[in-house]
């Protein structure tokens, strides 16, 4: 096999734990002697063995003078784990191929430093773009300190998420629905607007066949009203609660003292303070599900950086009907924002497009 | 070749006139002789030759004996020319290949038994969905007296087709734009609302490099009322007005002589009878440019059998601009009604989905 | 439609007729105005109109300022009928589009110059490619005077078209001998060895569902001596034989006066003579099937265009048995003559595979 | 992800090691809880943990009720390491997916058996045939005792290997000749006739630049002739030399003790009985390089599985040139054996096509 087939190999191990190892990234290893593998691994989960302890386990004493490949820099730091390019140099392995360095300052190139003074070959960015994909949302999140931000709606075909009365159940087919639970799952956290809450309220868990972690429910509440028999107060799944600084966070906290309430420090909350105070409390991805309103914020301060939206072969009609961005229009056309479309596919009936802003990170 | 291959170069050959021989249908006509091809013909614009005789010219003596693809049954009706069928019968062919029945009452099956009675061997349904597709709005205004009606709008991908101020300039790319200008040359007549003329006094003409027919301009004005100085009113095009009873038509066509008033009989204009009206008129096909009311009132009714999407990648959001589709919003989502996506494909930067109502016609 | 849609037209007007225009070329016209077609046209057949005056024709008064798309520059000398390029003229079309200039020295520019001189605007070159191909072996003829040669041959997976004892029937699928009989109506001849013509007794004649033209049977035979029993002798198609300068053709002719005899002036019959004397007699497309012996020396002086190889999934084996090509082996592989793969397509259960000398014409 | 995905995976894993477990097959396990990979594991090496032992290792404590993908049924036999099905209970794992049962006889459904009365779930046949494929030739050894045979030529577009002389360098391109090695890392024996050895002097090694496993060199010599100059005698990697009953075995093995040999108890070797001795002597696959006559002797006895043809663009002529399949051939066409085609690709200029005997196992 080339080198390529031995990367494409640990992309494919990184890839296949999206989702499941954050606030750490998807790594992969895959050691080789002689055109032969000697030893693989994935990191699985934070706290757990680095993808290179497994794959050099594995291998052993072959170790020694064996190439691996691994798609990010191997850790410099002491952290739950002794530093990994410590220990490739410590099993004497010959050449190491690394996919993309580590946008982590605790790591950011020193990995790479270590190998190299200890005589190890070392060549970086084979195959980096595909790396790169893998943590697309930890590598925003190392360079911007807030989250990666998904708008995400389910409309029909002429731009409605739910009728004049707000009933939208269901716009989307089975499958669509199954693949936002998936998306959850890959995410940290959820977010939707009090209305939301009042209106629909969602639960916000995830729910598949084969199961899946639940994100975290984040609820932006100016004044931390929410009815008591909404879900979301649940001990489903952890929630969050933003609120203004008006708030009576104190009693809510007393009430429900499992949730935990984020306060910020004006009347109304500025979205791009919360979400620096979310990326302050380690929430690497955002995955925010409306309604109309909040993605009105996020768009009017081109605070989000992919859109999914899932559109239904349906056409519902209606001026008075609720549109998938609501607020104030722009005066002008131009005053638009240009995205360009990532992809189109067909998800169960509905079409699904992932969009970005144009020239955005 | 095989006989496929014969009549998809007939099929060819009837697809290259389409839009320009209304109202008749587009054919294509092809003779084949001892496995060479000895005439070829399509009917090109109403008042010429049909195919078939340009076939059959082109064979002269060879034609004896021979085989004639044609994508549409011969006539058998005296109309402009002598009837097709005749001319075959006359020419001694051998055998007849027909890709589909003429749905033209005066026809309908007289073609093939003039034929079959003269001895000519015939066999009907070669291709028979290819051959229909190209006359689709033929077929769909011979059954139903009145025109195929696809419903077309330019919007953002948040499903607006103008700022809250009405500012529409422009929402998708040049070759989407082209794309509509194509559209509107292979349409007997455009529809769009009064509004859509006060507001954005559009030319409803067509503008393309290599020119191209102007379907007929319909506009709905209850009470006849355009200012003088909207384009429509203009000699560049045909223009006909549809206006409720109340309407000063007389006056209005003292005025305007060149322009066409088609008076309902009540005072609110019911789209139903529009239609019907526009087809006892000879109007095939109908390409409905909005603007959202009067898509509303299309939807409502159920009365379209296609649309036209252009989505451009763009999001403008705001509950007050205008969507696509407007009107009043039905109350329940279930009460949206379902389409099939046909197509979906990339014009310029813009993505075009074409859908029908499901189980339509 | 844009400029490159009416040449594709026109284009598929001349492929719909490859193999039926011999010695003419392949021609088709489109006549267009105002985005409307208003001609269309194809040679059919030598002697018949040409492609541009059905066009016109059909066109009538319209041709004034219209423009016309034609696939081979219009002929400019007086020929069966007057030439096409003063029809141009006459009609007052505004523009040609011309695919490929007329590589026949009769015409050979001639024909746009007359185009110039009356002031009509000519464009060269729109799908040029795509349009000599469809003329290669008579813009092959027309440079070089001698036939385009395809090799062609049925053979197993291990490269052998017979068993040592001669048997051959049959190595290819139906399909794959229904193609060969496709490819024999699309050659002005066919040419076998004397050898074939002894053991296999072949009626190379073309039998086709739809019919289809008869090629020329070209047998060499340097002797003259045919059993009398064989195929090629009867009159379902004409036969040439080329015989050497010892042979007795008058002996023969006064036997066969059917047939015709062309005595090259070598005892030993020189390929390269025999291409040139083909090429004095007309032939511009040459199918040569073999056999084993035949192929060789066509190798060997590299005098072929092009070879069609249809490979059936079986195995013989045998060193006795007889290969594709025989004859005397080079003593290097480097020898070996270099070809470059053209396709390779599944036509029913077997490969065919088409290859060029690299570097060649 | 679905199951699907899960199995996916563990085939990925076990398609990594392919050729580099004989006599073991390639087996790939991951270990899923709630929607989250917990462990995945590959067999690297005959003699290394076993791909369950790896990824229950990874899973640790969470193993307690989670599902198991693996791609072959765990095995139930002490061996080098204790049975995998007997971890899997001790691990308490809640369900097992099974892409396809063991055909190993000291396995074959026992390792099934220990899971369902320890009340593990079962599903048997989870994309079994991905699986099958990968131990194809595991499969089939398995089953026969003989290992799985694939006959390799290297020809040119008229099927020849070599020139009247004998030469053949080079045929076909470097990709081609790199593909050769890359098949002969995942075979464990290369076989050719003592011809080939005489003529061509083959190293009959891996050389590819990221390394690979040598298979063991088999030559058929019946006389056990080989010179001394040879490099299959040298130590570069194992050889084995299959001689008849009246060879000096005992001779030749006093002065090339590293060599394997094995005699035949007939002069004349019968093919059959050699594929059994290798079989005896634990040879699973074989690769079959030729020469001429190597190759009629298996096809005569349809003694393979799969033939690779790697055909190049360049045609040598000649009938006294080497043929890729020699030896005597069949007095019919009709006795040719009938092959499918199974995959046909382009590797560097050259086509690689593998076919197999028509019904074959
Ligand atoms: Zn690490
Ligand atoms: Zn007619
Ligand atoms: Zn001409
Ligand atoms: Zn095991």
């Amino acid at each position: 096999m080339s080198k390529e087939k031995y990367m494409e190999l640990a992309i494919t191990l990184a890839r296949s734990t999206i989702g499941q190892t954050s606030p750490n990234p998807s790594v992969g290893a895959v050691v080789v002697k002689e055109g032969q593998i000697i030893g693989m691994g994935s990191h699985l989960k934070a706290g757990k063995e680095h993808a290179e302890v497994y794959a050099l386990d594995q291998a052993g004493d072959q170790s020694v003078g064996a190439d691996i490949y691994v798609t990010l820099e191997p850790c410099a730091h002491h952290g739950k784990t002794p530093p990994c390019a410590n220990l490739l140099v410590e099993r004497k392995v010959k050449k190491a191929y690394i996919a993309t360095v580590d946008p982590n300052p605790k790591v950011a190139g020193k990995g790479i430093e270590i190998l190299r003074n200890a005589g190890i070959e070392v060549e970086v960015g084979l195959m980096e773009e595909e790396a790169r994909k893998i943590n697309e949302m930890f590598f925003y999140y190392m360079n911007h300190k807030q989250p990666f931000v998904t708008m995400k709606a389910a409309m029909t075909l002429d731009g409605k998420i739910a009728t004049a009365s707000g009933d939208s159940k269901w716009i989307t087919s089975e499958q669509a629905r199954a693949d936002v639970h998936q998306e959850r799952a890959r995410h940290d956290a959820i977010l939707v607007g009090a209305n939301t809450v009042k209106h629909d309220n969602p639960q916000l868990t995830v729910r598949l066949p084969q199961g899946g972690k639940n994100p975290i429910r984040v609820i932006l509440s100016t004044k931390l009203s929410i009815q008591a028999d909404r879900h979301v107060l649940n001990h489903e799944a952890p929630t969050w609660i933003v609120c203004g600084q008006q708030a009576d966070a104190e009693a809510f906290q007393k009430k429900y003292p499992h949730i935990k309430v984020i306060q910020m420090d004006t009347d109304e909350m500025e979205l791009e303070e919360v979400l620096k105070a979310l990326g302050e409390h380690g929430i690497q991805s955002l995955y925010v599900e409306g309604g109309s309103r909040v993605h009105h914020s996020f768009l009017e301060k081109q605070l989000f950086q992919e859109c999914h939206w899932y559109i239904a072969p349906k056409l519902l009609g209606g001026a008075d009907a609720i549109p998938v961005i609501g607020g104030k229009s722009p005066s002008k056309m131009a005053d638009a924002l240009d995205v360009t479309i990532d992809s189109m596919e067909q998800v169960g009936t509905d079409i699904k497009i992932i969009a970005r802003p144009k020239g955005g990170n």
